[in-house]
């Protein structure tokens, strides 16, 4: 074994210098994904604290509790985001402790927003109680529904992006992806009341705008037309706009950076729309016809939905 | 860095005070979610023995294992629902002991069940084998099947909700959706040799009613028609039944309360269900056209089904 | 409670009597789950030396470290490879001595693989770089892309499949189906330069054979058309062929193991499709029409899809 552990240590090593672009040496300077993921965590404790982490919190001892885990926090994300720092071009050449200052900064910045990303997650909250009739209260939402989490993560990503700190928000919000199936990317722009419900197989794109009061079900594609462009479309809105007031039903996909929905449409299941949609609007694939065939006369019969039910479904 | 600490602190304990609903102070009688996932993990392993958990088990001392794990068992499933009974109106004002009493009579009630719940899936399990060309045996669908992990976390929380236990069931079932992307609510009623094929983004919402011997393929939705209504619809029948032997694939939608689809009928990939079906009746999207556009001479032409072939494959 | 206890005891043991084929007595052979993730972890560790696992790694060390990793792996790999085999029929009769050394073999003929993996991941990688606008960078995408974890896991899965080791392979793409929502197949064959974005819901079948440059989008299924076969059909070819150069846009379906979609083709969004599809054409949903529903006039408005454009996106 051990003349065949040499050969598989050099077949290795030379791949290595055949590959150097899926390889980091030197790489201290890496972000590390599980400390991230506990920034996550901790980052939860403090906008709803009693729920995760630390339980019995009394109300002489919250703000002790609150202000141990800001320091813990600031601490670690001062640290990894120095790390993508040094990642990114511009910073690559500056001398560590410039970048760290800067990290400081950056961190402290991000967690006096915390209690506007509060206020927004609390009528995210609000909003999936008055939407699910299965909702059975607010701790179980907080506790255990996945769009809630998605949000969540969303929400504070989002903070960083707008930060401009490199990597670290699209890691938190994959991260959330794995934990929900819903893949919201940091750069999406989301209004207050945001409602998801089930949520796998969700799509909401780097430029997408989306307003307040808006629902979203299961299966939703917020998508580009084309990316075969590639790099050279970075930047470029590619993603809809969807004004106040919106539902999405499941399936649904809005594709396109000059599509926008206007306030209060609906958007029935699977439907498939490339262009803008004026308010209040409701619509729905044409014909949603279905073929019945028995068993016994094996005849094919048409069976038409009739439009009227449909359109008031949609509501 | 200590001004800007309390600072901090400052702002996030303003905040606790403006949002209440969205932080718990004294809630040490919160669920634990992570002590939740393992108690569903000790239950597997009660469920399917030497297969989860401990490994060699020897005829001799299955008992003892089992009665081990039961005692280790009953004693943190008191203990979780006794804090979720005293979450729920009917019970937050009655004394500690009154409500640990009955919290342990619902865990030995439940527990009690776990036989039934075996048969079941041992059901289950043989239906997944016989169902699916590429399982290669029992071991590998019970080690790694993810439509067999969801449909055990299912029947475990469904016994649990049928005995009013608050909080847990959802828990539980969110667990399984965030490692399956297969979303069951405790709620729904789901008869024997189920069988679940892949399973990402399947939703089936509280009110469903399964039969037996029912197969269900991936992005497949037992949904309401609107839940406009949010609290109000609570408790009122909004998601479909289903009766035996009856086939749903991929990303099909049955929708609301009333619809009923008949004994042994097959609903195809994508048809969106909203009326009831008779029995042994195939049911497809009208027309499954597509269009081909050539690069060579760009001229688009239609291309049909032929329904014959695709009744056939409706079995 | 003592009493009680050896009631449910006793339960559950005649209950394991009566359903035999889901417990394992002395299965002290079967696999280890954990342990199998934790094998996919280092295997990840000597692909991306640096991404995962240890970090700091210098040009120097990279050797040792390398030749480490690769002793542990080799023993718990093929210790799991040995349990594996004992379980198939070939293998159950023969000495432990005689299993442990083929298990060792393959185990061997596996890391000697590695290197080609590599060589396939770099080129996943770098058309996951040029595919998607929204990449910031190479470290980003193997950090965080959901795409790239499961392509990872699927190719390992898939040396060790073709090396006929029962068992493992599926648990390891079953946890990869765990963490992204992608369920790839480890008997299917898939070509260099594959990317899949986003990612949730897509099915790739045991039978799928996938050429070069190939592109698939969120809820896509490359499946079957039929498994009423269900154990009769095991080996058949029942899961499409895609050639090079093809792109499959988000929730489509390509159904039947005869169906081949020739080079370079574009499959638009949510088209179901049972036959060959020739090479250079693009195929979608014919009159992908809307109704449109004003809330003001309350009339029902169609609204096609100009095709033009349609074509255009479809690149």
């Amino acid at each position: 074994m051990d003349t065949r552990l040499k050969y598989l240590t050099n077949l290795l090593t030379e791949s290595y210098a055949k590959h150097e672009e899926i390889i980091k040496i030197n790489s201290i300077n890496l972000l590390n994904r599980k400390l991230i993921v506990d920034i996550v965590e901790k980052l939860r404790s403090l906008i709803f604290p009693g729920y995760f982490g630390k339980k019995n919190i009394s109300a002489a001892s919250v703000e002790y509790y609150t202000g141990y885990l800001l320091e813990e926090l600031s601490f670690s994300l001062s640290e990894q985001i120095a790390r993508a720092l040094k990642h990114s071009g511009d910073y690559a050449d500056l001398d560590d402790s410039v970048v760290a200052g800067k990290a400081k900064e950056i961190s402290f910045q991000f967690l006096s927003k915390l209690p506007e990303v509060r206020a927004y997650l609390a009528d995210d909250v609000s909003a999936s109680f008055d939407g699910d009739p299965a909702a059975f209260s607010l701790d179980e939402i907080i506790s255990s529904y996945p769009g809630i989490y998605a949000i969540t993560v969303y929400r504070l990503a989002h903070e960083l992006y707008e930060l401009a700190v490199p990597l670290i928000p699209r890691v938190m919000t994959e991260h959330a992806h794995s934990v929900t199936g819903i893949d919201i990317h940091p750069g999406a722009v989301i209004g207050h009341h945001f409602f998801i419900d089930h949520g796998t197989g969700i799509v909401i794109g780097e430029t997408s705008i989306i307003g307040n009061f808006v629902k979203i079900y299961q299966g939703v594609t917020l998508g580009a037309l084309s990316t075969r462009g590639g790099q050279t479309l970075k930047q470029v809105k590619r993603h809809p706009t969807i004004e106040n007031h919106v539902t999405i039903y499941s399936g649904a996909s809005i594709m396109g950076g000059s599509t926008v929905i206007g306030e209060g449409v609906v958007i029935g299941s699977n439907a498939f729309v490339t262009k803008s949609v004026p308010e209040k609007t409701k619509v729905s694939v044409k014909n949603p016809e279905l073929q019945f065939k028995p068993a016994t006369s094996g005849k094919v019969v048409s069976v038409e939905l009739e439009q009227t039910e449909f359109w008031d479904w949609m509501i």
